[in-house]
């Protein structure tokens, strides 16, 4: 059976995970490298069951640690490789432990860039037990070209000055506001950490050029008028790598409402230093002209900085001038959660 | 060995084909699928050497029929399937010939949406001759995400008001103009056809979303600073469903100069009735917005329309207005070539 009909028998229309999770730390000692695990626990702590690591790992993600009897005693459906090794190979001392979580019944969820479906130790044992092998980089098959069809429900899009600005932190605590305020709202996710936390969505930025549209609208289907999506944004229009990404998430995600994501301090692109961040002017007026394309009404609801690169006595002045210079809400949602964001978007 | 590998061990940094071709017609009987072929002979006649059709078929593009045999003997090194039947997957009737074209050591070159490399009879014959089954949807493997470096020699990408308005035909035509004028310049395929015209070139709607601007600058390297690459666009920016590929397309190719494609008569996007097609304006306007991100010198070098639904004595007075109104070169390249268009890139 190749990689591709083993997704078509156990993928559906986005990337389904099934909770509760067992978060896989390997023997990583690197507490840089613990951040998917730790957002996950921080953001979704109702889908964590625990965590596991091997001899010489350290990280310690703040949950009861299981041995693979004891998390299929508590009913634990899915374990969540939680980490990333240099190179994004998974070691081969991690496979006796990953074959007998499979063994168990349990999916394996892995954001490596090797795929579970490439190793056939794994194969083998799932196609025993029926466990699934889910490799999150591997989009579900069957995503339609996108159809611009208008559809019910309402969209937030989290778009950014640059990839890396922080833009799934912002969806995910405007999503916490708006939920706060009493307004029905769903993460949307777009990326591998984020698919995680949420449970589901798909990462765009592995899906085939012709249907990245095609995919945003898969993620955020029709909905009950008064609900958002907010959805995780991905690249930038203004990185001359991923700028497609960027656009057909935006044309396909028909966006009401857009949220502008920055890092305060940052002047070049990150990891192209001959291109300069956009001024947040040009970022607005960019991500609202090619938006429109696809929903002639979207407006700009915020923005959301991360400013943790600031003088921390100089954050709340550096939000507050450019909340008046731009006449919109700003804030860090790191500091200040999303609130202001949200009653602006709650007024749409 | 799966699809991947035998990609891996088969095909470079774009997709390349040998010539001559023997183009074949199968047995199909509809004159309107033999576009392809035909579009080989007008544009490469050099690289044909002939055709082939099954007993029931009609086709007939003007080149000596040829039995695998004697394509053999003519030192044919490419078997290309010049039509796509409907449902775009091959007929196992057709199998026995291609098998036989396998064994005589001939490449297969296809577009079909079935993969040559899928059917186990073409993949154990191929093993044995060594010829290559290049199924020229799937992109070459190892493409990188874009650099966005600037890279010597002059680029000039075709976009459009919409898709199928003429980009592939307007770039060949141009590329035709150009060398008639004694400039170098390099006709870079980015679809099917494209590519068995040009002998190679990259399928870019088929590269996965974070590496299409990279397959782009794959597509058009450096070269002589007074050489000129004239690149087929792909789909466009006011397209709901592909805008996101001629974005990436667009990044990539870092244009120097943009020609605007255009169908006289059409008023809404093909596929997608609720979206109308733009304003030439709003096309130039925004094409350059976004084109500036990788070469801030961008600029429209003319217009390229098909005026073919507009009545026979309606065409020159249309164009003419047009180029006043506009200010720049306008013609159609299928009345009149691209010489207008040509001459305004010289002086680039």
């Amino acid at each position: 059976m190749s990689d591709w009909e083993l997704l078509e028998l156990t993928q559906q229309e986005t990337t389904q995970l099934d909770a509760p999770y067992l978060i896989f730390n390997g023997d990583i000692d690197d507490e840089s490298f613990s951040k998917t695990g730790r957002g996950i626990v921080d953001w979704c702590p109702d889908r964590v069951a625990g965590q596991m690591r091997l001899p010489g790992g350290t990280l310690d993600i703040g949950v009861p640690y299981l041995s693979v009897a004891e998390a299929v005693e508590k009913g634990v459906r899915s374990f969540v490789i939680g980490i990333t090794p240099i190179g994004g190979q998974m070691p081969v001392h991690w496979y006796p432990v990953v074959v007998e979580a499979i063994e168990a019944g349990i999916d394996i969820v892995s954001g490596l860039h090797s795929r579970l479906t490439d190793i056939p130790e794994f194969v083998e044992a799932a196609s025993r037990s029926g466990a699934r092998l889910i490799d999150i980089r591997v989009p579900p098959r069957g995503i339609p070209v996108g159809s611009g069809e208008k559809r019910s429900g309402k969209r937030v899009l989290m778009v950014g000055t640059d990839c890396a600005v922080g833009k799934k932190y912002s969806a995910l605590a405007l999503t916490r506001a708006l939920t706060g305020l009493g307004i029905n709202a769903t993460f949307r996710a777009t990326g591998q950490t984020g698919i995680m936390i949420a449970g589901n969505g798909i990462a765009v930025d592995a899906v085939v050029a012709d249907f990245i549209s095609g995919a945003a609208e898969l993620l955020s289907p029709a909905n009950d008028d008064d609900h958002w999506d907010v959805i995780e944004g991905q690249g930038s229009l203004f990185n001359p790598g991923y700028a497609a990404v960027s656009l057909g998430l935006m044309h396909g995600s028909q966006p009401d409402a857009l949220v502008i994501c920055h890092e305060a301090t940052l002047t070049q692109i990150l990891g192209w230093p001959e291109y300069s961040i956009p001024s947040l002017d040009e970022c607005m007026e960019t991500n609202l002209r090619m938006a429109r394309l696809t929903n002639p009404d979207v407006r700009i609801a915020g923005l959301s900085i991360n400013t943790s690169k600031l003088a921390e006595n100089k954050r709340g002045q550096y939000l507050d001038d450019l909340s008046k210079e731009m006449g919109l809400p700003c804030s860090d949602p790191m500091i200040d959660g999303a609130l202001a964001i949200a009653e602006s978007i709650r007024d749409i």
